[in-house]
């Protein structure tokens, strides 16, 4: 017999494992229990890496990646599901196969270079989000490069409206990468206005912001609010890990996600 | 420039990762964070498991296991250690010869069966960890269980004492797998009396109690708690999680590490 109230809201994250903890599934199990729900979460690759470089990106077995979807899956049930980055095209198809029958809500995070600027997803990845992924989106959060690389334009706009009409319901497009001097991220929903939202920008460049913003968005969502209110509360959650950022290392700060329990 | 008020005590955790997040990495992460610390993680075998069983343990190759390690220990300093799972004994030789001149506080949790009852680690695992490290443990955490195997005796107060002969400055044997009213468990320092901690027995069983409790220490140990400290801290908060565990599969509980936050 399982007790309602011994439950919490469940995030099913896809993701990949950063040492250091910056990002990766460290940066979604902290941003989603920080929201009062439970990550579950399995690797899509290993990566050697620290707060200057990344050196060497693991993709997991298919066949394992598989199995462990299917036996969280069999068991557990999920509120939400926040996709970050893959290893290779292989696992692309294997997640698309498992989730493309999900009714809950999906976060996509279209990464395609680290926070440091190495490049994790070459075009064959490129291609197989845009065509297996973002269709079955709740949420596309690309930053700016990435939207342009995925819409292969220029445009922002443009970008947006792509990715809504491949088959993600919204799009949020991030502006950390812009040089304006506010970040500017636009909302975009299917068939409504878009929306902006500034924030003031912070002196560091940081490790996991992204992954910080869609964990949190994927919680929220989890939570059962809509997406107007999952993106808003995740993108101050996420300015305030930020602002209280980490410099753990000789590199890139990285957000702090229980900043309220600093000593 | 490296700001000190920007910096979290860190610890690096090795051990396993467990998809559902109830054991591995992410008790060791949520146990971690939640006690105002940074974890940075180096996976030693990924696994397949949900709340019912173990179906696989895969290890990290032993070379990327090892600059895994590397890469962390040249950018970040490090204020404590967990050590939890290894999948072979390979693994067990790498993270010795890494860690083995380290001042840093090291808690070792020895765990030989998953909270399911795998057995996870054999006999030359078991070896290796008698004799390369508990050697250079702080503090040693094993259930009663493994106390027995690892002193290969019944008698527990020989088992802490073997243990603490083989190098291990305190031992932390817990009483959960006991059939006694309450859970016992005994704390042994070196040259000192031992001490009891009586918990009140809860009605589950729990998939990751030995994992919160080993980071909650090392935790405790990084923020410069003396061991005793630490240790009574740990096991209040971990019964905390046990007791308002959570039931998401059909098969155990697992802690809720943030159980302040639930909804």
């Amino acid at each position: 017999m399982i007790n309602s109230n011994i439950k919490k809201p469940v995030v099913l994250v896809l993701a990949g494992h950063d040492p250091g903890g910056g990002a990766g599934i460290q940066a979604d199990i902290e941003s989603i229990a920080n929201c009062g729900c439970h990550a579950v979460t399995v690797i899509t690759s290993l990566t050697t890496q620290n707060t200057n470089c990344v050196t060497d990106i693991i993709p997991q077995k298919p066949e394992t990646f598989k199995q462990q979807i299917q036996i969280i899956l069999d068991d557990i049930e999920i509120n939400a599901c926040k996709i970050g980055i893959f290893g290779n095209a292989e696992l692309i198809e294997i997640a698309h196969d498992q989730l493309s029958s999900f009714t809950v809500p999906i976060v996509l995070d279209p990464v395609i270079t680290s926070g440091s600027g190495t490049v994790i997803s070459d075009e064959l990845v490129l291609e197989k989000i845009t065509s297996l992924l973002v269709p079955i989106a709740t949420i596309v959060t690309p930053n700016s490069d990435e939207a342009r690389k995925l819409s292969n334009s220029d445009n922002l706009e443009f970008a947006a409206e792509y990715l809504i009409q491949l088959g993600s319901e919204n799009v949020l497009i991030t502006g950390t990468h812009e040089e304006t001097d506010n970040v500017i991220n636009k909302f975009y929903a299917k068939d409504k206005t878009p929306r902006e939202y500034r924030w003031q920008r912070l002196p560091n460049t940081y490790h996991g912001s992204g992954c910080t913003l869609s964990a949190r968005i994927a919680a929220q969502l989890a939570l059962g609010n809509n997406t107007q209110k999952a993106i808003e509360e995740a993108q101050e959650y996420t300015w305030n890990t930020l602002k209280h950022g980490l410099q753990l290392g000789q590199g890139q700060a990285q957000p702090d996600r229980f900043f309220k329990k600093r000593n």
